[in-house]
């Protein structure tokens, strides 16, 4: 069975992926922020519409969604649909000891897809496009999951 | 203490019930997919109005909160706010070295209040159902955090 | 490197880091519940209008959002957008094999950061409080993330 320690290649592999992905969550973030900031707009709470350093001359509307900040929430969204999940059954996977080579496959092309996803999303892609990396994020942690499930009852 | 690997009964356990709520959580995004293919409502974004295989046929109101497609969302709402907190405990609960039964009753209640949260969700089933299933599964991840705030600080 | 078990200060400090933050995330949940029972009001699905123990005495507007239970509910989404990636990220950093020092300040000051958050939304600080903790959190996770990934490629 797999090691949970950097001697353990499937290991490292998990970690560099999962390194990569919290830091896709936290960027979605700072985008959010971003485009508040941006926009003054997409406010969350009725205290942001006093004056501040970040709101230096509140106006009305401030606290209606903004397009632009709302798309940055629906993305950090997806992603925390997907993005925790994958965190919890990479290491279990890594666990079960699967071949380096199918871990590489399923764990780093889940960072290619959450990675596209997000791009094709930013950038309003088709619905398709989107839901095809969505797709393919979705599967490989489907099968990382029936694969430990597999390894624990055989 | 607890190892981290299959040949300790309690990770095997936690790989078990981690794996099924890994599915769960993926599979409550499925079940939105579908739910928006059948209502063709519900959609998230601007760009998923225009034609394609998604949407072969765009209307006005497709935007517009569809019950179905809402119930399901938040569904997986309830998943977020519970099940990553239980992935994580689990881990470091079983690094705390619990008693297998434990381990069986807290992990295993976990999952079957979980699925029943699911199933009284989706069918609609009285709030203090709901409530009974969400209490059980809460406090399943608690006792394991303070279970193992009290093994590191013993 | 670092090892993933109790034997190990690293370890043992981020599972005190991780059960603080698995009941951070519990309890969040519960006071959406608690302002919910208290308002009688903001509840989230049209079953819940339904008479029984919760709602004795349903009236229209139930379904309305609640200025209380939507703060909470804000607090809840923000903290599932910072800290499952901090569960998953301060286990492959224990695995990095940081100096206890370091693992100290980024996870306390992670844990203190979140809780200061909380306390500042709750209580309706300005917006610049909630976002310097909010800053000192997503900055303490930031750099655990970079650091495993140096470790690993180095």
């Amino acid at each position: 069975m797999g090691a949970l320690g950097f001697d353990n290649p499937v290991f490292a592999t998990y970690a560099v992926a999962a390194a990569i992905m919290v830091l896709k969550i936290m960027g979605q973030g700072w985008m959010t922020v971003w485009r508040m900031t941006r926009a003054r707009a997409g406010f969350a709470s009725p205290e942001d519409l006093r004056p501040g350093p970040i709101n230096p001359d509140p106006r009305p509307g401030q606290l209606e969604p903004d397009e632009a900040v709302e798309r940055s929430r629906r993305m950090h969204r997806n992603d925390l649909e997907n993005i925790p999940a994958f965190l919890a059954c990479g290491l279990i996977f890594v666990a079960a000891g699967p071949p380096l080579w199918l871990a590489k496959v399923l764990m780093y092309g889940f960072v290619v897809a959450r990675l596209a996803h997000t791009l094709a999303y930013a950038t309003a892609r088709s619905h398709e496009t989107r839901a095809a990396f969505y797709t393919v994020g979705s599967l490989a942690v489907i099968v990382m999951a029936l694969y430990t499930l597999a390894a624990v009852l055989a």
